[in-house]
């Protein structure tokens, strides 16, 4: 699972919140595991599949309380999930269901560390009702705003805008479950309730961002 | 909001739990519905955001023990649901963005009511862990499959396949809340774990379609 997707990695990806520099800190960073995979012959699609059972297993552990060791175990999956898109580049063996097998699975894994997170909530919470309406639109809103680029795209048309692209919910996600590790439990539902909001905000924006650009091409073909 | 999405309303949608005779029917009954939209000259995009308006109406009542008045505002919604579809076909008049915007609010539509549904576990259930476990696998499935969709079609592939397309998963689960609406709130859990279980099937079922059917291309391009 890359951070950006195999197959729109080299795309840009409109305003966010992190600058490009420090995503290309990042993959500098992980220029010596790139090495490694390509040493040890593994896949992009095998090291996408080895990144969604590490994140299975670190939101098992999230569910049942081990919140600073999920985590730390994410946050090796996430930089793992940068190798496989980077190792697709390196090898030029990028394939149409090589992005098709990341995104879907970058979904799933997003839905499964929400799932985890939703358990520890049931579990620790005195009454967990608001926080997992949080966690649900903020589930809902991250499906949403990858599904509606995936529907522009099948359309034709670019919906590259958005405050709340995957890598940064992921950090913001993986920084409120190390909050509450350290017992800040209101980190993390006030991270919930950011992502809630940015999700839901970021996909009217796309739905008014696709409008606007079907509008454009309508115009531009009666011309 | 369609049943099976404006754009895409015309195509097969493989192997499903429900036969093409009872859609014809549904559409038979759609007819006058049709007629009066015309008369009343809304476009296929107003009764897309009324459906949703309906849709949110409704789970709102749910989520506050509402159940059978939810259940049947559904039902009204995702009747005039088919109505979009439709009006577009009668009108000649479908757009790309009315197939993004349409595909779009529908996935916002169904989190809406597993949101809703969420909020009546929370709040009627004396162990709501288990239930809600089942409700976010099937949130998080219902999207996989619509999104695996979304991207196999991004990618040139089709994933018509499974068992869980939307107009089944909503019957299924409006069959559920009208169950737990009579009383019987076993029905709906049971119907959430039935969706847990299928959603996950057949995103699986769709990954290896679309791997199935990239090999194929990919060796007939070979050839």
């Amino acid at each position: 699972m890359s951070a950006s997707g195999q197959g729109t990695g080299t795309l840009p990806r409109g305003t966010s919140i992190f600058s490009t520099r420090v995503k290309e800190s990042g993959r500098a960073i992980l220029a010596p595991v790139v090495r490694l995979a390509v040493a040890m012959r593994l896949t992009p699609n095998t090291i996408t599949v080895i990144g969604l059972v590490i994140t299975i297993v670190a939101s098992t552990l999230i569910a049942f309380g081990w919140l600073l060791l999920g985590a730390a175990l994410l946050t090796a999956g996430s930089l793992l999930d940068a190798v496989d898109g980077a190792l697709a580049r390196a090898q030029g063996s990028g394939t149409p269901f090589g992005s098709f097998l990341d995104s879907t699975l970058d979904r799933s894994g997003e839905a499964i560390i929400y799932i985890g997170i939703g358990g520890w909530l049931m579990s620790s919470q005195a009454d967990p009702a608001w926080p997992m309406l949080a966690l649900m639109i903020a589930l809902a809103g991250s499906f949403l705003v990858s599904y509606s680029h995936a529907r522009a795209q099948g359309i034709g048309l670019a919906a590259d805008v958005g405050l709340a692209p995957r890598t940064e919910r992921l950090v913001l996600v993986i920084a409120g479950v190390a909050l509450a590790g350290f017992g800040f439990a209101t980190g993390l539902l006030g991270i919930l309730v950011i992502l809630a909001t940015l999700t839901v905000a970021t996909v009217i924006q796309r739905i008014w961002h696709v409008w606007h650009a079907s509008q454009a091409s309508t115009s531009s073909k009666e011309n």
